[in-house]
């Protein structure tokens, strides 16, 4: 079984088979030769290989997320190098303990899998994987494969809380909203793909490669900003469900919105605003605080903008206003997994 | 959105959509009221609705697994009610922490999920993980909802360990094998459904309800045994794992294993030695040591053997010894989950 790895005849999953996968993975990882993150006084106890991954913390809150990417459904590989969908989907799940006031230590993987797969595209995922490891001073510590008709990759993730957590619960009546930085770059570069628009790096960069900023989060909590949440499904669908958690509403100023610059390229106005306001997946984070914390924090958060304020309203109800104070009508204004 | 939760004309998980499908299923597990485990100093800082769930432990190492069951390869749903789904996902979560000799305590867990599916399914999935939770201590702390052509369910669960790991690599030449009690009852159960056999309780019970026993891992600590693993995908297959990851081989005394007694009932003695050696998912665990550390531990733990032993063979082959000494040819001993 090990000479069978680096048979050229052997091509996809199915042939190469579990276990020399899993070697296979596992070899790649040791050899990026990772180093191990130091934040909480994190040990590696034990990793890939056995039942479980093992590791100790000396102190602080753990924080834990998992965030999942499917083909057909979150990506496909017609739009998505498979070192680009690696990348994308452990820093997705960066962004989610950033936006905790956390810094990220140590993941788990699931991987779903056709049999017919391309091996190399294992091979470019966890390549992706890997950088995403080394930007972030994170880990990989193990995980599962299991036999799929649709590819999919699951990042359950680890971070340390060494002070207090941002949380989405604790907006409050008077408190102002900022956001970290431009949006609408990843949805822009994705709709240039679909339509086959003409060729924008920027927009593309956005789209496959998105940089969560570790130092966000720190930057927050440093200002005395206490509510947060990573803008994941678009910026009016997201400050819902924070405005929802917080049994409160929010008005955004649509003229205070960050657009990203790239997308007047390609865009109107209109479309640019509505890729800002709609579009998820540019992992800049969402706050709210009181107006002196989230002033500290814009002026310390490169791009950073206060974009709207919290209102009285226990429907989690987010309101989108032009510049003459009217109320601005979104059509498709958020990415919803399941409606139909 | 929130009366259309109890709505009687809301069937599908598409047209109940994403948020509220969070709102249920957070009711749900708050209405259960699970007891939060102590283990570690465990205490659990911030539970569903955020970017991500935290906890602290106050002591211990973190033991930190993930498994799935995907629809179509892992169950049917011809085959396996959503409960007993919930219930499975979360027992072979357990079992790997058990295995590795540490406490379970919480978990996050994703769901893919088809838009046409049945709401009530998730309302049954989560009400056989709330089930495990209450038996095994545990939390479910959070998770993901992801859109997907095929049911799949991923729990990523983590335990602590107050003590020595129990790990794979530790089997030395001359340690025996044991094995926790009868194999092979969820294989039988899953031949009898698929075959229309007349009907066995103990079997189905087996295949659906498997029930790893948490007392096993500290039984085994206690005993002075150092290496072990959960069968999950069978006797002969997982013991070449743990053989591999040791670089020894094993010997396996077919007369040894304990089959299990319902087995006969329904199949001969051949095909119930097959699935005893073959079949996995009973969530025993096998382990390896010392004789006198085996033996300590087979004397303490109901149903538990002594199989064979660790023999000289850096491939790591398990050889199945026949009553007279020679080697049984075996097809089918295992689970092998990409080969083709």
């Amino acid at each position: 079984m090990q000479r069978a790895i680096y048979n050229l005849s052997v091509t996809t999953v199915g042939e190469l088979g579990e276990f020399p996968l899993i070697e296979r993975i596992a070899t790649a990882i040791k050899r990026a030769s990772l180093a191990v993150p130091t934040a909480g006084g994190f040990r590696l106890e034990l990793g890939i290989g056995d039942d479980a991954a093992a590791w100790s913390l000396a102190r602080g809150v753990q924080v834990n997320t998992t965030d999942t990417a499917i083909e057909g459904v979150h990506f496909t590989s017609q739009t998505m190098p498979w070192a680009d969908l690696g990348w994308r989907v452990w820093a997705a799940n960066v962004s989610d303990i950033i936006s905790m006031g956390a810094t990220p230590l140590v993941g788990l993987v699931t991987l779903g899998l056709p049999r017919s797969l391309d091996v190399t595209a294992i091979d470019d995922l966890y390549a992706g994987m890997i950088e995403a490891c080394r930007e972030y001073g994170t880990l990989i510590a193990g995980g599962d494969i299991v036999s799929s008709r649709d590819t999919f990759v699951t990042v359950a993730l680890m971070g340390v809380s060494e002070g207090n957590l941002l949380r989405r619960d604790v907006a409050r009546l008077g408190d102002v909203v900022g956001v970290s930085g431009p949006l609408g770059a990843s949805e822009g570069g994705l709709r240039m793909l679909q339509r086959g628009l003409a060729f924008n790096d920027a927009l593309l960069i956005a789209h496959r490669h998105p940089i969560p900023r570790v130092a966000i989060g720190k930057a927050l909590l440093d200002a005395g900003v206490t509510g947060a949440m990573d803008i994941s499904d678009g910026l009016v669908a997201d400050l819902g469900k924070l405005c929802r958690a917080s049994g409160v509403g929010a008005t955004v100023d649509a003229i205070s919105v960050p657009v990203a610059a790239a997308l007047q390229d390609l865009f109107s106005t209109e479309e640019a605003l509505l890729c800002a306001l709609g579009g998820g997946e540019d992992y800049e984070v969402l706050f709210t605080g009181p107006r002196e914390a989230v002033t500290r924090a814009v002026a310390v958060i490169d791009g950073a903008s206060v974009i709207g304020e919290i209102v009285a309203d226990t429907s989690g109800r987010v309101i989108v206003l032009a510049a003459n104070g009217n109320e601005l009508q979104l059509r498709d204004a958020g990415w919803e997994h399941l409606a139909i």
